[in-house]
């Protein structure tokens, strides 16, 4: 069955997903590059990035992990790109170049509607303006029986962890402060929404974390 | 030169510092207890309860090293105890029993005056009315020039924090979640206030970190 997933999300200690001020000069905010120090380090990420090298390990398989049986993507459109509020023109199309690594169909959470863009290998970004549900809806159904992952930010986690709609969350928490930004469970009971802390699998770089709805 | 200190402080990955509903019961709160898995499981912690065995090992290192060179501490007045408002009467002498492991005066900060307490092994614990300042100046004239130990809980810890006099923090994130609690973080900025990460170590049982402030 199609599982709707968090995977690789990276937090600080003091509990962000993100740095405040994100433009086109800081993708991940400020400061926010600290926290994916981990992911960066992996053989997975640098082939993405059409690097050699890389290391293997814990971090890496969680990166390996992260991309496995994903059939779908869904993400902010504050993720997608550093534009807000209309689309000037059809001219942005996303941080990630001709070939993006998702391959796959994305749906983007916005208020704007636009058409649907085709990139290079399989990547599809898909503009979506009535809401989370139905964006899950046309993801599950992209998906194809694979999994449907949230690629981010934070307010769309936030949004589908309190429509109690995501099945596990990896966390990876880095041994950076952020101070301020964007923190994910901020006002969020996550116990009575049903996770527990299923996996936790500390590496130098990370502590990784699994967070599982109770079955 | 004296440095207050936080140390072997727990952190549920959620962020909360301690459970819900403290009450006799409960001292740590509904679910606090989990929190604190990986000192129970050491040598140190053991020790303290009058039992043999417990583990040696990274966790016992920390343990360890959060009583070193201690000589004096704080706390709030509901980590003394589960009554509010004013004293019934002296009955109250802490959850620990005669000898309580402090073996230094202890500075309760409360708004409702009382007598010093003399127990056994050298601790005393003393009452302070005037506030922060007071309570950390007292402490750190009776501490002849060790440090001074913050012990809890997460408010008063906060309001130290925010006053920007917290030295240094050892914290060790466990991997559970609390859902609701006390906050630790919730409003501060770490990073405004000059805080880094100085050291991140995980074990099997929970990350631990220390937070410095940058000199």
């Amino acid at each position: 069955m199609s599982k709707l997933c968090v995977r690789a999300f990276s937090l600080s200690l003091d509990g962000y997903g993100a740095g405040p001020g994100q433009n086109l000069e800081n993708p991940l905010g400020v400061g926010g590059k600290a926290l994916h120090e981990w992911a960066f380090s992996t053989r997975t990420f640098q082939r993405m990035f059409g690097n050699d090298g890389g290391v293997a390990g814990i971090d890496d398989d969680f990166a390996v992990r992260s991309f496995d049986n994903v059939g779908a993507w869904i993400m902010g459109r504050n993720m997608f790109g550093p534009i807000r509020g209309a689309w000037l023109d059809d001219s942005w199309k996303g941080w990630w170049g001709d070939n993006p690594s998702y391959h796959a169909p994305v749906f983007i959470l916005t208020n704007h509607a636009r058409p649907s863009i085709t990139m290079e290998g399989g990547t599809v970004f898909h503009f979506v303006t009535d809401g989370i549900h139905a964006a899950l809806q046309r993801a599950t159904e992209a998906a194809g029986g694979k999994d449907v992952r949230i690629g981010g930010g934070v307010a769309t986690v936030r949004q589908y962890l309190q429509a109690g709609l995501v099945d596990e969350l990896h966390l990876a928490v880095s041994p950076v402060l952020l101070g301020t930004g964007e923190n994910l469970f901020a006002g969020i009971d996550m116990l009575k929404l049903g996770y527990r802390c299923a996996e936790h699998v500390p590496t130098a770089k990370a502590t990784h974390v699994v967070l599982s709805k109770r079955s």
